[in-house]
């Protein structure tokens, strides 16, 4: 089968085990060593053979750990592992690809010649999109779609004009990881000249048995966050088409 | 388990079979009538049950279809096959909300009063990423994603101001059923200053056998072009950082 002794970086989905993909499953029933993040359920873990080593590597808002330490140490363990012959499963919420830094992982297996492979998933966007009947994209209405993170730079948002751009042209927006920055985010847009009324939806444990939704708008997404409190992990999607069918 | 005489509207994902969600292949398994999309290959609809009517109703570019009387026809059988207390798959492309006209059919199904889910599948430009090693995001390079399609109105790109902002910004774009208008596509981006080194990926039957790259810029799209003739269905990713790892 050729797959002895490989890295498979893989996309776990949103939370639901049955939004994993056929591939991922079948990796996951073979692989030792499972290095998995914070947002991997039970459920899925225990779809791995009996035996299986598994691992947290994740990493949570506020829990204190270097960034970059936490990289090099998983970097570290693909080494190790990798090395004893066994088989690794790096399994990521949503797809490794998207905010996922999977990128750096990939570039360091092949800067040390390790077999690797990666499998996509499904993103946390777009099964919010699914599971709450919000468009992302339609025809006549909204023909983009940005995907983009909180990110912020020396206090701004790295992205502020590219997410006002999209959605003044009518298109959505989604933010990954952005339920911490999303009232200054909305303030920042306001000034951008997004219309204060452009609906905002915080969709939180997405495909999971408590998933929900809260609707407000961008003009109060203060006062509502002052109100209440979503759960976390929420993906955020902002536009003026994105309500729910 | 409240699933009979339901329609399922479904991402099959890229192509791969083993790319499709448990979930999928639960419903595959399951469904009475099966109505699938030009790119559902043999191997996935073999995952039905024996007896299950499988009923082609796709569109190809340039079949001559009216594509508001397909859909029409489509919501036509969702109607009939829910009458006749049967349970449908309703199999798309990649995600049926990604440039899948999901949201037609959820709005259907709604005014309807017909019993429906959305199932999310992974999506052509996030599985490209994956088995191209090309990062879509990553840390201090790209923090946001643009999805979009070629679509034009009058003759003029819709989306053409959101791209050549993206581009600029050095974040990457995704463009959907985008072959048949990227040299257009490119030239026009470079009008509006996008710089003409920026890479271009065209990536065909992404996750099959088959699948393969074809790597150029925008300033050498049209002659790549003229000299090559890439398969369909291929996807296109454009942007500074978006080159194989």
């Amino acid at each position: 089968m050729g797959i002895s002794h490989l890295i498979s970086i893989v996309g776990a989905g949103p939370g639901d085990p049955e939004l994993l993909t056929v591939k991922a499953v079948n990796r996951l029933k073979n692989a030792d060593v499972i290095l998995y993040d914070a947002l991997a359920g039970n459920e899925i873990l225990d779809l791995a053979k009996p035996g299986a080593e598994k691992i947290y590597v994740g990493k949570l808002h506020n829990d204190g750990q270097n960034q970059v330490e936490r990289q090099n140490s998983i970097h570290a363990k693909f080494l190790k592992f990798s090395k004893q012959n066994k088989t690794v499963l790096r399994l990521k919420s949503g797809d490794p690809m998207v905010f996922g830094r999977g990128a750096e992982e990939v570039r360091f297996c092949r800067e040390n010649n390790l077999n690797y492979e990666v499998i996509p998933g499904v993103t946390a966007g777009i099964a919010a999109s699914a599971f709450f009947d919000i468009p992302l994209t339609e025809r006549g209405k909204s023909s983009s779609l940005l995907f983009c993170s909180g990110q912020r730079e020396n206090g701004c948002f790295s992205n502020m004009d590219s997410i006002a751009h999209i959605l003044n042209s009518g298109s959505s927006a989604v933010i990954y990881m952005g339920l911490n920055i999303l009232a200054d985010l909305a303030c920042a847009l306001i000034k951008n000249s997004v219309e204060s009324s452009t609906p905002v939806q915080i969709l939180s444990n997405i495909s999971r048995i408590n998933q929900s939704i809260c609707s407000t708008t961008l003009g109060n997404v203060s006062t509502f966050l002052e109100q209440n409190e979503p759960d976390s992990p929420a993906t955020i999607i902002i536009g003026k088409h994105a309500t729910q069918i």
